[in-house]
């Protein structure tokens, strides 16, 4: 008996904004102070640094629960089940539906509850609920959904992803160019083969890093009230570094599968030089340079949406919309996601 | 093999706001239009409905993590275990730290982190997140930390219940005297005897019932930007009534006990006439009178504190703090919470 993801699903916003679309803004230290450099200068520096050129917005008519219903539906399509059937609603985001031009996030009803309103599920017995465990969220619910089904209390289970980012940017911050929106869904399911999630972990570094990433005031000295996503980037690079190789390792070895056995590994995409540490010095724990094609990335054109990635990621990857990269029946992949709580997990899934 | 509540803990804030507090507030109907009854004739109707004489809020200092980190810390020292111990933290809120003043939910990093980070507790392995579903959020917690227990990947789990709803209420609805705030939390573990959860469920009605309770304007209509906790209390009133009563049975029948056998009911407290309907209807499945002494009530001196309100009524209860009301070992309780989903869920647990 497995668990295994039988449908994916994801919502990929239209709207294209470019690294230019920053070329205008007014950049500030976080004491208040302009840059020396001009915004081109920075701009160039980010993109160098993180792999970002671009990333996706929504409409200003949408919210995170909608397009979380968007990707949640795409799912139950791809797997071919009737709704009435799941028996769990694991909605992963951090910010509740914050309206274009709110700085409130609204959390009344749960976003699982609007999700499961939107999806026409008549069941009561379809539990709806959210989870907040910053960018690692999405994982973590698959992980949840995974313990339920172990556990007798559930078959099937919805867990998806999504975030609008991009409406809790401060504009005067450099970072608000790596922040963007998105969604992504899976159905997990109890199989009868012995493939899927082989094994999982997860940790929360709270001690000297729970506030890595925090909820802080503008840049501009002027802008007093509202808070924006604010982050300690040189922290949080030397803390993922340090601590997500050795999660993935740890979850490999849990697993039983040998290292020449993974296909893909699939990071949370928040920056790309971040990410070539990680899969380095992940290679590195044996003795082994990264193979080629191993890590997909779509941070380039996504920008890192939070818990959306990796089921955004995932579904690109199984419909073969990543250049170089393709996955079949049997293939070993490693999910592995860092982020605000400061959380991280990982899991090993056999297709 | 059972899993068991091991300690309880509680933090009941200072402030006791009376119901005389609210005599020269303002009023008005949802429409915007003023009441043709005076305030004192509105409080006394109140009053006689909901039960509540008064109900309890915060310091100004202090925030929805701060006074879940008090009743965390009390019922790790009333549990006696060694902190490092703990597996998850799960804390149930549905609207973050809104500080004094401020119309923002703050949930970077999760509320989870923050109380995990004041324990001081230094095992990354102890994983921290917060769960959305409601007022049931507790007992949802709990249902979740059991599953984890029984699949294998938890033997001790800290489920926290906290809310400040007197940051969010609208001044001019005269359903801001319902909300309270208040935090409570236990420990349940992996023990050696069949006592503890022996059946729960939990059920999300969100086909017409999703915006019972929502996110809403003020009813004064020039407070045009913020967002209040807003509900359709008829609708409420009749879907808790109809359901909770059923849900509550169906766990009973579920754990094998028999109804004579139950000897406390702990409903959450949002009304008092519509909890005293709810265990009328419940006894009444079995063709019996409520018993003497069955349902502990707590909202009249703490108002409705969302999640804290069940496992602060449960640490009260445990300390001989109610009136005509004791537990012993091998005592049977039903647990029962109905909320913002809209969820319901219930829970049979032997002492």
């Amino acid at each position: 008996m497995g668990v295994n993801i039988i449908g994916t699903g994801s919502y990929i916003p239209e709207n294209q904004v470019k690294n230019t679309a920053f070329s205008k803004k007014k950049f500030l230290n976080s004491d208040g102070s302009p840059f020396q450099a001009t915004n081109e200068v920075i701009i160039e520096k980010f993109r160098a640094i993180t792999g970002i050129n671009e990333r996706r917005y929504v409409d200003k008519d949408l919210n995170t629960s909608d397009i979380a219903f968007f990707a949640a539906e795409s799912a139950i399509l791809d797997a071919n089940i009737d709704r009435e059937d799941i028996d769990y609603i694991i909605l992963a985001h951090n910010f509740g539906d914050v309206s274009w031009g709110s700085s409130q996030g609204d959390t009344l009803p749960s976003l699982a509850s609007r999700v499961k309103n939107r999806l026409r599920i008549k069941n009561p017995k379809c539990v709806a609920y959210d989870i907040l465990f910053g960018c690692p969220g999405w994982i973590e619910g698959v992980i949840q959904g995974h313990a339920f089904i172990k556990s007798g209390i559930a078959k099937k289970c919805l867990v998806i992803g999504a975030e609008t980012l991009s409406r809790i940017v401060d504009p005067y911050d450099r970072d608000s160019m790596i922040y963007a929106d998105g969604a992504g869904a899976v159905i997990i399911e109890l199989t009868n083969d012995s493939n899927g999630i082989l094994a999982h972990n997860s940790a929360s570094y709270t001690y000297e890093e729970a506030y890595f990433l925090f909820y802080g005031k503008s840049y501009h000295k002027t802008q007093k009230e509202t808070r924006y996503i604010k982050m300690l980037g040189r922290k949080i690079y030397e803390f993922a570094v340090t601590h997500v190789p050795k999660a993935m390792a740890d979850c490999l070895e849990k697993s039983g599968i040998d290292i020449t056995e993974v296909k893909k590994v699939l990071i949370h995409q928040a920056n790309e030089k971040m990410d070539e540490a990680i899969i380095s010095r992940f290679y590195a724990l044996y003795h082994m340079d990264v193979p080629k094609h191993c890590m997909p990335m779509t941070i380039g054109e996504f920008g890192n949406s939070s818990v959306a990635t990796i089921p955004t990621l995932l579904d690109c990857l199984l419909n073969g919309k990543i250049e170089n990269h393709n996955l079949t029946k049997g293939d070993v992949v490693i999910f592995a996601s860092v982020g605000a709580g400061m959380n991280i997990n990982a899991m090993v899934y056999k297709l």
